[in-house]
């Protein structure tokens, strides 16, 4: 079919403003003469090929002025991907659909994969070379079962295909929570003390997809967070540690793709979240890493035996690649600290590091509980003695010293770091004693107050599981800057506020 | 969360023009405050409300002036599927996932499905709320494995989903082709021969999606096939039968949707193809139903133990839904008929009706054995003599006359009847005997020389398997009224003609 390159006109690119997402979009002309037959059809999918450069896009196709009928409009990300100048002259075909499919509908049949086939597949969906069902279809077939072999085999295939960070120092830690709690920002606590103490610890982290905050997210309210890889290494290399946004370190690409489609289909299968995170992690050049698996009736883990599951399998990814794995199963019936939303966590995450007496005293101690095993992993410090090192690097500054030394290296972000103006306090319907938190709850209005678009946006928790309440006490105070963020909050929350309260006796007497 | 339809500004429709095939895309100002900041994303999806109407579609955001600031910009798909006037005004709101996605998780996790599900699922699909990742995971899915009351369920709800036809006699026969092989226009032959006798034959085709021509195409040179549901039932009241498209019709909306991803993703499950053609059978009110299996090394079936596998589950459904169902295997080793594309497949049809002494042997016959099954259906022919009575009723010229009523019925399409008038003979390399046709090939030398779209490009074969040729004599014809596309298709067949020479002597004889 490459006659074909040859006999059809080529067409000149144009930018449109027309933000796709993740996906590639290009608009043509209903009138091109660039188009063959048989991809005359919207949403078909069409090769562009420019240079020695090719892109996969979507194809709409258009009657009227958008695009001229020798042009080729190309979505804001299809531009920036394809990277090819304005009036550029591009050869438009049909897709020929990636050979990696055939390994994909094997899958599909059931047969287990070979290395090589995953690694093409990988490959393939790192360069957007599939279609967002295509993608669906190759996690849908995995779903069903996926072997050992083929967990490593994918997680590889992952790590490989993105950045590789290398560190010239024979210790690197690092600590990764599976998320779905409230608050829980302990890893902006435990680099600074890990790192005051003196070992690496590289931390890339992601923003908030469907909660009100992610680390990177909350971190931005201190200091700049979209660092290159350079600059992140510099960072690095004055600080001990950083608290960076992975998107820009592109450290397994593949995974924010096959993120994008598992999380519209809910789709969450072990092996997957798995060779997500260990492939990230394989990737940053980690030799020990912590896992913190928050267990609770409203955490994304309902009970500890799915948690051991999950955490053989995180054993035995670490184990073939060399990497030295703990898991953790931690408290994750209700939020971590006070705050929820990127400024109500910088605010708790800087109390606890200056010592302030109200700072949340649960979001010290698990902070200096996973710190401590990761000092542990200091060959120089004596056994059983990480903990004492951690809470002495906490109460003597050193560990607040060393985070403004990151906040100071990773430079201002520029973001706001005022708190919501517009404030709401939830009051308890009837007298009790709190007996349980919904966290999706907590999570689904701070969201919709704001956050994290809105910073200061979100929700500030005055109540704890077995704190006793009055009727018409707050149990916690919404905070928000758009009116009507505002109403949507506070009417949902008359509705179910999350709370559960009960008559037993307060777990500080009665 | 309806508190967010009435706090955030409506936005007024405006159509813009651009064809997005089967999925509905709105365009959307970055700059309007319609939208909740969890929807500020490109290619996520919405719900739109205009009255109490609801559509689900795919986002793009714009920064320049394609939609203002207090527009939204349906493309032309999703203004027709709305069917809201310009200037309605519509709330936006995060897409809420259809509660089904909960039963394709189920399946994709093992977990058979009752009926009431797969009703849920098609239903929503049938009304585009899901994506076409959604649709991939249901059908990926399912493909591993689906029970028998699975496969009845799809059916029966797919059949559900759309028009449903009612015919005032006690038989309503039908036939269908799993298509594959070039040419093969048997229906425009059975149709008029089973409609002369007095059977009805409400025959509703496809077009071509990836071959030259469907029946649809076909038929098209010859009458109107974009009847509707009230036009169709006219003109089998008058002529017993007829031959239509489907797509008016709108037998199994769901079939048409869950083919547009079974396509790309080359899925390709018995069940899957029973559920889909069953579905419109039992849809189309048929109370008899022959269907043909071609085999062959180029066509989908490969073996007639592949063939039997898919006879039963044709029967198992059929007899479900009391529908007659009777599975013919035939030779499916190259093109029945010498035209491939519409107007050369019509002028084969229109040949054997009218009894030319030169219209091909090989699908006259193959209709007149179709017809007569179909005829043994009546009560009133004595056993055993519907092959005598199809060919009576060619041969006497009353089949030729109930075509050219079903085509007066149907009405002049305006479509282009000439044959393409770019010509180049493609030679045989040696001499020999034709040992075997790659109809895959054929097929796509005739697309690539236009058809269907130019309806009167194609291939017109000269040798069929067993006839002897000498060398530099043609094989067959290619048409083409394209430039690009006649080039393109001389060259593909001087690289690969499709034919197998041998030196075994030629079914003629020596």
């Amino acid at each position: 079919m490459n006659a074909a390159n040859i006999s059809r006109p080529q067409l000149k690119i144009r930018r449109i403003s027309l933000d796709t997402g993740r996906e590639n979009v290009v608009v043509i002309s209903r009138r091109s003469k660039a188009l063959r037959p048989e991809i005359f059809r919207g949403f078909s999918r069409v090769e562009l090929r420019c240079n020695s450069k090719v892109l996969l896009a979507t194809l709409i196709l258009t009657d009227d002025g958008l695009v001229a009928p020798d042009e080729l409009g190309l979505a804001d990300p299809a531009f920036r991907r394809f990277g090819e100048p304005v009036g550029g002259l591009v050869t438009v075909t049909p897709v020929t659909p990636p050979d990696s499919l055939d390994a994909v509908r094997a899958k599909i049949q059931g047969r287990a994969l070979t290395a090589s086939e995953i690694s093409a597949i990988v490959d393939d969906v790192t360069h957007y070379r599939y279609s967002d069902m295509e993608i669906a279809a190759f996690l849908v077939g995995s779903a069903s079962f996926m072997t050992s072999d083929e967990l490593l085999a994918l997680s590889h295939a992952m790590a490989q295909a993105g950045t590789q960070l290398t560190w010239d120092v024979p210790i690197v830690v690092d600590k990764h929570c599976i998320g779905g709690i409230p608050g829980n920002r302990t890893s902006m606590i435990v680099v600074p003390i890990v790192a005051a103490h003196g070992l690496t610890i590289p931390k890339t982290s992601s923003r908030a997809i469907t909660s009100p905050a992610g680390t990177a997210d909350t971190m931005e309210v201190l200091a700049r967070v979209d660092l290159s890889v350079d600059e992140m290494k510099q960072v690095v290399t004055v600080c001990n540690g950083c608290l960076v946004w992975g998107g820009h370190v592109n450290l397994s690409p593949a995974d924010d793709i096959f993120i994008s489609v598992e999380r519209p289909l809910s789709l969450d299968t072990r092996e997957q979240m798995v060779a997500s995170i260990m492939s990230k992690k394989i990737a940053a050049g980690s030799t020990h890493l912590l896992i913190d698996l928050p267990v609770g009736p409203a955490a994304k883990l309902r009970s500890p035996i799915e948690a051991m599951r999950l955490r053989k399998l995180f054993e035995f990814v670490g184990d073939h690649f060399g990497i030295t794995v703990e898991v953790v199963t931690t408290d994750g019936s209700q939020p971590i600290g006070n705050g929820i939303g990127p400024v109500l966590e910088a605010q708790d995450v800087m109390a606890v590091l200056a010592n302030d007496p109200s700072a949340p005293a649960d979001l010290r101690e698990k902070s200096l509980q996973l710190a401590a095993r990761l000092l542990e992993y200091d060959p120089q410090l004596r056994g059983g003695t990480g903990y004492a090192r951690a809470r002495d690097l906490l109460e003597s500054g050193a560990a607040l010293k060393q985070m403004n030394k990151i906040i100071d290296a990773q430079g201002p972000s520029g973001c706001r770091t005022d708190l919501g103006t517009l404030t709401s306090d939830v009051p308890a319907p009837r007298s009790g004693v709190v007996e349980a938190i919904d966290c999706l709850r907590l999570n689904r209005l701070a969201r919709t107050a704001g956050a994290p678009i809105d910073t200061g946006a979100g929700i500030k928790v005055f109540k704890k599981i077995g704190d006793r309440v009055e009727q018409g006490e707050p149990l916690y105070r919404i905070h928000a800057f758009d009116d009507s963020e505002f109403d949507l909050a506070v009417s949902a929350a008359k509705i179910d506020a999350g709370y559960v309260l009960g008559s037993r006796s307060s777990r500080n007497g009665p």
